[in-house]
């Protein structure tokens, strides 16, 4: 396979907008290192074969691996949760009725034993024969330092999802030498990614990198280099001509102000410099810059710098462009954000934390349904958030995040229509959900109790005291998800069980917290007693998550999310929720002015990527600093990215009405826009849409679409239906496959 | 530091008696590579410092390497139970008031950085100055592959078991900098073992070995040689003036039958050579052994073989000997045979398995009580069995398994006195007795479940259906020490319950299984019914734990254990407590003439260490089979050596009265034996006990000890006041270090 994108453009700094499109999106989906290997001819009649291991094991141990690279201004800084690990021996096996013998290929990542039928092989053999009839083939493998996986391939037999593991197999033997019959084992389904090739060691795994040029370098004093790299970026730096002996520290800057901070930047790296000879020398660990300012002691001399760009190598499905020059430029600086975030797995920023955060994660799922579409990546973070059993504390010691972590399970099944995952990760979806219910206190209401983070947002003055509001609507919907996850595995007692404590829940919920004369829930009880403090925050997640009738939500419309007196919200992360809800009212060209201003506004300052906090009061270096440092703000934050999903779902308006948008709705709304066009990614295919005032062309390559829309006029569609739904409200059923070009006439 | 004992003489085969003493008595407990350092002058005037862990994951982490050791013909054959792994993210502390500063060195396995109150320092320090004054020292460690482990040593300060550890910190900051309060942080104390340099990494341990020479070479046909080592060994298998090019097979034996027959044999290794010049090899794995059958492939030579014996440098310290030479080579290959398989941990046979099984392991413990009172390898075992929750499986897969974890870990707090692996030990011990009492049944009562190994003793036809009273009994035991364990830990509520349940359960076991007509306990309950099948099991067991009044004692006594109707025992694992029963009811003559017929039968029989089961009924290779393999048997197995604990506890009679013999007792039955002499060991020193019929002379170097026996005369004690209590019973209390001499009249 070769590359056939064209991203030295796309990723020269130096080309005036950083923000060209085409590159990334037409990446294929492979690793750096297949691209080194040739099929053999063999392999051309051989099955399709992937690297297996027991779910959730390979992202625990990958997610290890990343979370532990954080340093903080060079010294080593790892999260404060509990760590995981990987079951060290585990058994895998498969069936098969076999038409002909057939000889396969075997790996194992590990010290292995097979065995066929029940009876030991000799060694641990790489090639072997199964003969034709039923077969089982048992692989058990022991790793202690890695994941133990296994890969399989012969003429129809290959590793796959579909063969079962477990880490304990009981299979022992009595004194007669008969073997026991093992009905105490659960086997699950195995986990796998994309490593197709019998090489292509799960263990061995690196993201992908390129070389790329700075945009501008100027020299400083004592024979320094302050570099630009001319956006925000992600890599190794390369320094070339590197000559003599001495320290050489390289101060990383998101910013220029931060870089230049010798004393204050977040992160900076020391290099031993011994070369007599020129020679090249790259940085050890991957960082997150603009600017880098580099300082090498006397005696140490270097001639120019690169970098080595470091990523995910996603495919860039979904699309937007419109009327609004800025809007499509916060479009694109909201895909860069969201792909420099994407890595081993969604994580909240690139610069300083880089670990797996549960909340932030959760929004990068639904940004990644309307970008990306990319279900491992959604798959390898959930596992790697939820850890092992027994649960210890809530996701990220953060109770919000759990539940996030229950909510996103079930909106990837309804995204992807998969329940793979669903199924393996029940029981510890079980778990936890116990953990959270055995912490309800008196009047099963969540409180924070000891060790447990009430986290909410970055807020100042923000109440975490007694019940929150927000916290218990965030369960309630876990229950929900609960219960629709219980149904999937067929687990009846347990769906009827979550679905009456979310019933529950969601009465308490209403008679404890809304406050009729303010027309909103109130953020808390404090002591029993329901404060008059009313925030945001319950207020907009209780309108997307449909728990407010028509008139609580025209209240709550008018007396918090429009209401200049209920204390604004200062981070991307909650104005994603914020306008959500607006958007989910209808209220998209609002929406629109509040994308383009405060997004904009970021722009404005200078933004090349999205930030972890925006408060556009501040001014100047004011918005680098946060937890107390001067540069403490990350400037590239996942959750920045979110006109992507809102622009998405709610403009181009496609969305998924059952699983996998085996059925979905196309609703698109200008919201103030002459045009706008775009796709949306799905399990099969895209959905494509186009509308102007006048005309709306749509396309999907999957299941079965309804497109709403409103119309002055009797709309037209050549070859199709349109149902009048009354109101001047419309429906047009769509076919796979097939083009519609509604002429209407937009309200 | 240098050896000091004579091991030469000791293990050379050749020497006629094997079983030679002294050598291994005096072993000093270092590891080799230890003799390889020299101690730093300024180290002189250090703490004493040792290598600390997380509680139990060492323990879990060594014994998955042994675990994973076991070969059969020479492929790689693991557990079938599930393997727990380290944390790999660990917070080590502690707090320090210091009058000067001082300067401490540090070292860790693994990535780690340090705070000094919980201020970061920069990169990973190995020397820091600790200020004069009140201070916190934190070290966090990430390892995937190897235990995080710390060592700090300055001139007050070193890393021990006091230092606080935790897998979640949850020590998060706010926006502004503020770090959270880490109240839901649970710190336990640190694992530690004799790490005692900074030298000594915990990842490095090996077992030592020393050279050792073959006691008689034979030549065979094609040039193979077949190798005696003159008694049951362990080690590597050295092959000396190799020379050659192709493969040798080594077959091993642990009888002469087993390493000639190259089909049938357990273990074996191929080795391939390539030495066009003479040379020396070594196997890749250390095996069990008394002879070795070498065959090289056409093309290869040697001229001749010696092993690296591998052993635990462990302290003999228990010593027994007595008028009946027999006994005495009894007491002595049990020694040898314990020590053969007392290795990083107890475990059940060389050959094998070399697996940590609990039941085998719980003899071990009370073995070593009476022969080397190692404390860390009983800790270390025990840590290893229990993994990490959830429990998802009895200990070993096997029911009865479970229970003799529980009570072996407060028989260890009764010998040793030590609290504190109970301490880090009660939550795990919790959440396995949970597993334990949710599996009982609607009578309350314990049976098979899916995947549970209802196991007892190796015995053809024994019932495992139903409610087993067997494994009643021992939960009813497991619950008893939970009660106790829990006030050790000052858990009063859960001392009252599982007193209660205890309680409950004892009165359920004797209105369901006692069988007044038989005078027996019945072996089971079948379908909610009392069968009337009486085995031994339950009987002996009911006798040691107290469970019986006089009057079923003597039933049980008469009617099961002298009653040659009830199916004999024939593993030297379930004649331990049948043994120990006859004892506990003062049966010494009886039990020393089954020792004798019994272990005698062994050595009678060529043994050169005792065997995993014997039926004297049987003969020639019939002793070898088992599990359906004509070698399928461990002929060194430790449940053999159960001598050394019967000679030790019921006829030196020594034993604790309370935890760590701060009260004892001593009460010697020569059994019918002209003259005995002896010590038992106890954490501050010896017991030493020697008897005649007519002469007691006692010493302990420990707590208050009290002497008890019958006398026909008026006894007397120059120095000392003898009481008597009656019927010719006599006590004399023993002071600590004061040896007694009473003249008395046996009866």
């Amino acid at each position: 396979m070769k590359e056939n994108n064209n991203h030295t453009v796309t990723n020269t700094p130096g080309t005036p907008s950083p923000f060209r499109r085409g590159g990334r999106g037409v990446r294929p989906l492979v690793w750096a290192f297949l691209l080194l290997l040739t099929i053999p001819a063999e392999a051309q009649q051989a099955a399709k074969a992937t690297w297996i291991w027991y779910p959730g094991d390979y992202e625990i141990w990958l997610s290890n691996q990343m979370q532990n690279r954080r340093t903080e201004r060079g010294t080593f800084f790892p999260p404060f949760w509990r760590l995981d690990s990987h079951y060290p021996l585990i058994d895998f096996h498969q069936d098969f009725e076999l038409k002909a013998p057939e000889e396969v290929e075997l790996r194992a990542e590990g010290q292995y034993n097979v065995k066929l039928d029940g009876k030991l092989l000799s060694g641990s053999p790489t090639r072997l024969t199964v003969p034709a009839g039923k077969h089982r083939l048992n692989i058990k493998v022991y790793n202690q330092a890695n994941v133990p996986t296994v890969f399989v391939r012969g003429k129809t037999i290959g590793t796959d999802g579909s063969w079962l593991v477990t880490y304990e197999d009981k299979e022992w033997i009595d004194a007669s030498g008969k073997v026991s019959d093992q009905s105490g084992t659960t086997w699950l389904t195995a986990g796998s990614w994309n490593f197709n090739e019998a090489q292509a060691l799960p263990s061995a795994f690196k993201l992908r990198t390129e070389p790329q040029r700075a945009a501008s370098v100027t020299r400083t004093a004592g024979g320094g280099l302050l570099v630009d790299f001319g956006r925000e970026t992600f890599g190794y730096v390369r320094l070339h001509g590197l000559q003599g002996k001495g320290q050489t520290t390289l101060y990383f800057g998101e910013s220029k102000e931060e870089a230049l901070s010798t004393e204050g930047c977040e992160t900076l790296e020391r290099l031993d410099v011994n070369q007599p000879q020129k020679g090249e020398k790259l940085t050890s660990l991957s960082k997150a810059f603009r600017f880098v300012n580099i300082q090498p002691e006397a005696g140490v001399t270097l001639d120019s710098v690169s970098m080595l760009y470091e990523y995910a190598p996603v495919v860039e499905r979904g699309r937007f462009r419109c009327s609004d020059d800025q809007l499509n430029k916060i479009w694109d600086v909201a895909a860069y954000t969201m792909h420099l975030n994407t890595r081993e797995f969604f994580i909240d920023g690139i610069k300083r934390d880089r670990w797996v955060w549960s909340g932030d994660a959760y929004q990068s799922y639904l940004m990644n349904y309307y970008l990306y579409f990319d279900t491992p990546t959604v798959n390898r973070t959930t596992f790697a958030l939820r850890g092992k059993d027994p649960v210890t504390s809530h996701v990220n010691t953060i109770m919000d995040y759990t539940f996030y972590w229950f909510i996103g399970i079930y909106d990837a099944y309804q995204y992807t229509g998969d329940k793979t995952v669903v199924t393996q990760l029940y029981p510890r979806m079980q778990s936890l959900m116990d953990y959270c219910l055995a912490r309800r206190n008196k009047d099963g209401l969540m409180e924070g109790l000891a060790g447990d983070w009430v986290f909410i947002d970055w807020a100042d003055g923000l109440s975490k005291k007694g019940e929150v509001s927000f916290e218990q609507l965030l369960l309630c919907r876990s229950l929900e998800s609960m219960a629709l996850c219980a149904n999937l595995v067929n687990d009846q007692a347990g769906a009827q069980k979550y679905q009456q404590l979310a019933t529950d829940l969601k009465a308490k919920i209403f008679a404890t917290y809304w406050n009729q004369n303010k027309g909103a829930l109130v953020h808390s009880c404090v002591n029993g007693q329901p404060t008059d403090n009313v925030t945001r925050y319950a207020n907009m997640f209780a309108i997307f998550f449909d728990y407010l009738n028509n008139e609580q939500e025209q209240q709550v419309k008018k007396s918090v999310l429009l209401n200049p007196q209920v204390a604004k919200i200062t981070t991307p992360y909650m104005r994603f929720y914020e306008l959500e809800a607006l958007c989910a009212l209808g209220e998209q060209p609002y929406v629109l002015k509040e994308m383009k201003s405060y997004w904009g506004g970021m722009l404005n300052e200078g933004a090349t990527s999205f930030w972890e906090e925006y408060d556009p009061a501040k001014k100047g270096t004011e918005h680098l600093s946060m937890y107390g440092r001067p540069f403490g703000k990350s400037l590239c934050h996942a959750w920045g990215a979110s006109p992507i999903y809102l622009l998405g779902k709610y403009y181009l308006g496609v969305k998924p009405l059952s699983a996998g948008y085996a059925t979905y709705e196309v609703v698109p709304n200008l919201g103030g826009l002459q045009w706008m066009e775009g796709a949306v990614p799905t399990p099969q295919g895209d959905i494509s849409v186009r509308a102007t005032p006048k005309q709306l062309k749509v396309k999907g390559a999957v299941g079965t679409g309804t497109l709403r829309f409103a119309s002055k006029t009797k709309p037209s569609c050549k070859g199709a239906k349109i149902q009048a739904k009354g109101n001047g409200q419309y429906e047009l059923q769509l076919e796979k496959g097939r083009e519609y070009v509604v002429t209407y006439q937009a309200v």
